[in-house]
């Protein structure tokens, strides 16, 4: 791996450029998704089109103006990262390496295989529903149902529309994966200085000893806020746009699926976002868990060595709260999680009780019990 | 600007005089439209203009009890603000002035074309459902329906209470403008204390140096403080009003709107009460933000300085809360914001659900899609 | 006023026998309701009399174990209040008297109108449905239905019932009342001990000065704990039993009045029972904000006299949270008032939801103001 | 009692096995209920086998992988318990036992006496709707729903599966039980030492008597948060799984109940597992109210004794919080027990309002009750 003083951001990189285009393109289409929304009733599932693209656009954006500020703050981290006390083995400095390169791998395979479900759904539903006798035709009317509303039927600008729309998604995943991929590495920082600590617990250091370890901690801790600055507008986005989908889906939940491949494609999308979600959360808590783990090493200290300077680390990690943020607003700690996944529960609990029958004393579904009963015992039923 | 030790307050000025005139019409206004909600029944929707009546009387009188502690609060405010660290250029001290003017520039400038909005809708409505055939006194009776609801029809009283109701509108927008200018103010003192503090970041300073600007920053809290006891009550009845009406015109938002003007000053009126709720929120947890800032420098000083003055200046920054309050109940901070928004998305989810139709993958909808393709081809659709 | 060790509790004493006998016939008329109840559906608003019963019941036993206890109690509260810095005058001594007196009355006062108007609502809503020509059989059948729901009609056992009715109603009253006085008694204590701290701000004191306040203040503070371990009970019941009428009563608002004298009676009942509800937590979550006011003046000791016991007095305020609880469940604090205030307007506004047209934009609305228009300037509408 | 050194764990004693073969057959059962699951619709009521059997096999696996680590576990609280100052008689010692055999003995005695109703109720339902003339057939058909779902029926195969829905049951109760249980021995070490402390309240002690004493409770800390690590999936499986049935439980009590017998067996079997929800919430919290009440002794040190020792023990105390957790997502405290009966009070609210009918002042009601009372007099009715 290259040393990082050797990265640097150009507004005429070919990778610039190319983003640039991308996000033309996209307010284009965000534009266009908008004047179809305007044209019909604004519902909680119309304005779906513009809750996707919107915040691809506002990421993008984001990132290039993080891409800019990389440089910089790689160098500070690769600085923070070689003052701390080094891994014990070369094995366990690697596997931070191997952990982000799993996350990245499942979660790019996982949102593959919900986009081909994603398509082949939208195929059979294009089908069933079929006008035309093109099915191509057919499949890209619906996939870029914004376009051909305003556009006639091109074949080039069907394409065109399901490839930004391919890409669109790649992006809505990987900004998830992007702050998991964050949250791993600001994680790994508080690691190699708690595997470190560890080993002097219940032992009498010098205050030098402490003085140092806590300018290494505050560091670790300035690095975070740094990072924190600077995509907190992603995580924000990324969080919320979560939320906003599950509280959709499980709208849609109560809905009667016309096929089984819906069906499939609905839950396993509905099982990924969750799952997405939840991965987010706790991959982004984990700093905050660690960041608080020296604490439970100077509660140890000896009385002999009680000095200002544990008092003083100890105090600042206990007063201070070291975590992720969504611009500040909220703190990606285990508590939110609970409380976001209360909201989601309570959510679904007042959706279930407008259209679930509660009738469950009557003979009707044992009846049903026992007329099947009777089938499996003459032999009727297969299964 | 004149040395506030100029400033002062008398009950015979003429300012005074119209305040309290003012305050009895609106008293008088406001028992008339009791008198008219009680003769219909007691809704969310019909007790609205006294939900906008009674904070601004609430409002005017606590201004004019702030007016009479102006002067003394003013000239603590500038001794403050002289005992801290002089800005480093005449450029930084001019931005807060310019800051607030723009805050209220912007803000009467919307709540104006709002207003003017606000009529232009009304003389429609008036006019589509119009029984006389003059449309000022059609326009005049919606305009002050509750004083026609006893009187009978008068071209001045109708004009009377038009004037009433603009003068109303623009005190209603000026207590969150008000509650802004304030917080900003407060956020700049902080501005000033740490904009000096961080030159010292990291440096070895002695302990009656951090003693002195401890004293600087206590002293900042408690003129907070003061301000917080003073204003609590506009900064309540502010907050809570926004939240009223917004509660109320997302209930409003499930109505079909009768025409396009209607719909256009509706979103307008939405957009910019969730704006300014946003902005009073923001501005005001501003000042909690920027109270906490120090703490930041202090973690980073050196070992050989730090002694019980750092100590203490830590110690008070992290255990006290510093900001604006609604009476103690709530303190305007980040959190807040977030819990209201939350609160707020909720009762939107609720009523969502309770009007939207949840049949999605039906063929009518991709049915319409084909239609109005196969008339884009024929080149019938003109857009 | 006689000193407190002259208190005694004694189980022989008449007021003790009276209680108990009171307490036996509660018992007897609560299962008596219980067998009305579970002769119907299980309702929220069947349970009612129920709701009203057992919390008096669990208040009168709570009540008659914290009179053993109040001798002891009342000897100690004595002893802390000698050894507080005296009052400067006689003056604000007995202000605190008359604080209490005062609240005593009025509440008693509110109760007694309330319940005036209860009886006169029942009476015409008796005889409105009348069956029989006895008016008072009538009001004594509503009075007392769960009596006559297994006894045959009697006159005396109808008198019987309603006067356990007007003492409960008045122990229901009293309860509240009750943790309104314990809060001001505790409060003032604060009070005594913050007004003379008052006077040594921003002065140099020795520590002996501080260790002495320190120890004053910490004995205020075991005295709250023991009040609230003995209380805590009542402050339970007293503030759920609120909540729970409260509920009940905004369930009913959505109900057509009858008649006049009901929806009188109905508005008046709830104003008051919110008023309470809010005086009993105000109170109470004032000894909170009295027992954090010594922060205030820590702050400000200069930093020539600042000591381990300034610290030491600075922390114990700073991180112990002294108010009463109810069953230390919740604490009584404005934050709490806050987030019940909160939850019951959340409440409201989903009934809200649920009963209320929502169409506001319809010409009905203005047709009839322009009908009662015409018919004001024809003279015929007397108001 | 032998000491915890003879414990030992081994995958091949014969409750290994046993367990090994009692989640094996867990697993099919769990597996044939989801098959059944998949051909219905997915509701809240229908997935109730599920998510009865799901957190079995859970806690099962867990309680396995806890047995292993148990012998190590059980050692080191031996080793603390015995650092501990002793009790300062026997009799203080015996009596954690007997309250830990007692909650034991009075759980199970309630889990059977429900499930003998659940048995009794299931009879008099498959008799009420029965279509074969075999009462155990009817019985069995109902018992094991699932299994005859996709076999014919057989007797045995009735009988197996029932006896596996016995011990779920069981394995469902003694998951609470043993939460209890924990509890109960983890708040006893914190009486022990708090017993001790407190014979030293006001006293001059050394500092080397503080420094003793607060590496004991540390050890107690640590020990807490081993347990916790061990047990939390258990605590929370058990948590929210009760919560789960309790909302389950509510949607029901609107159900008309068809029997005496589905009466008496639903409200008992709702008060069982509210009050084994609640009793499993005040035991668990426990720990953590005993765990913060040495800090009320050291507020009493006297100042000639108070030194660093004293000052790192209270803030160890006030900043650290102990408390058994669901895999850290919630602490059991007392402020959790309020927050989960706030929302369970806030479904059940919302739940009634849908069903409820609010008219409460016609005349039916009255008239009933005076007709009733006709009859009572001319000595029809019997009571």
């Amino acid at each position: 791996m290259p040393h990082p003083r050797y990265l640097s951001f150009s507004w005429w990189s070919f990778r610039t450029v190319y983003s640039l285009i991308f996000i033309l393109a996209m307010i284009i289409d965000c534009i266009i998704s908008v004047y179809k929304i305007l044209h019909g009733p604004i519902t909680f599932n119309n304005i779906e089109p513009l809750a996707f693209r919107l915040p691809i656009i506002i990421v993008c954006v984001s990132a290039l103006n993080l891409a800019s500020k990389w440089p910089e703050l790689m160098l500070e981290w690769h600085n923070i990262e070689s003052s701390l006390p080094p891994y014990a083995t070369q094995k366990d400095k690697r596997r931070q390496a191997d952990r982000i390169k799993m996350v990245f791998l499942v979660g790019m395979m996982l949102s593959l295989a919900e986009h081909l479900l994603s398509i082949t759904q939208a195929i059979r539903y294009a089908n069933r529903c079929a006008t035309t006798k093109d099915p191509i035709k057919n499949f890209l009317l619906i996939a870029s149902d914004h376009l051909f509303y305003i556009f006639p039927y091109s074949y080039w600008l069907g394409w065109y529309g399901k490839t930004l729309n391919v890409m669109s998604t790649f992006i809505w995943n990987y900004m998830d994966m992007f702050v998991m991929i964050m949250s791993i590495g600001l994680t790994s920082l508080f690691q190699q200085l708690n595997a470190d600590l560890v080993k002097f617990k219940n032992k009498q250091m010098s205050p030098s000893f402490w003085a140092e370890r806590r300018i290494q901690y505050r560091s670790v801790c300035m690095l975070c806020e740094k990072v924190d600055n600077a995509i907190s507008l992603i995580t924000m986005v990324s969080f919320s746009n979560n939320l906003y989908f599950i509280c959709v889906q499980l709208l849609k939940s109560l809905n009667k699926m016309p096929t089984i491949i819906s069906m499939v494609y609905f839950y396993f999308s509905l099982l990924f976002l969750l799952g997405r979600t939840l991965a987010v959360s706790l991959y982004a808590s984990a700093i905050h868990d660690e960041s608080r783990k020296p604490l439970g090493i100077l509660r140890c200290v000896p009385k002999e060595s009680w000095c200002v300077e544990v008092k003083r680390f100890a105090e600042e990690i206990s007063s201070d709260s070291v975590a992720l943020s969504g611009m500040k607003f909220f703190f990606l700690t285990r508590k939110l999680v609970l409380s976001v996944a209360g909201t989601i529960v309570t959510y679904e609990l007042v959706l279930i009780q407008f259209y679930e029958s509660t009738n469950l004393w009557d003979c009707e579904s044992l009846l049903r019990n026992f007329r099947r009963q009777q089938k499996l015992a003459d032999g009727i039923l297969a299964f």
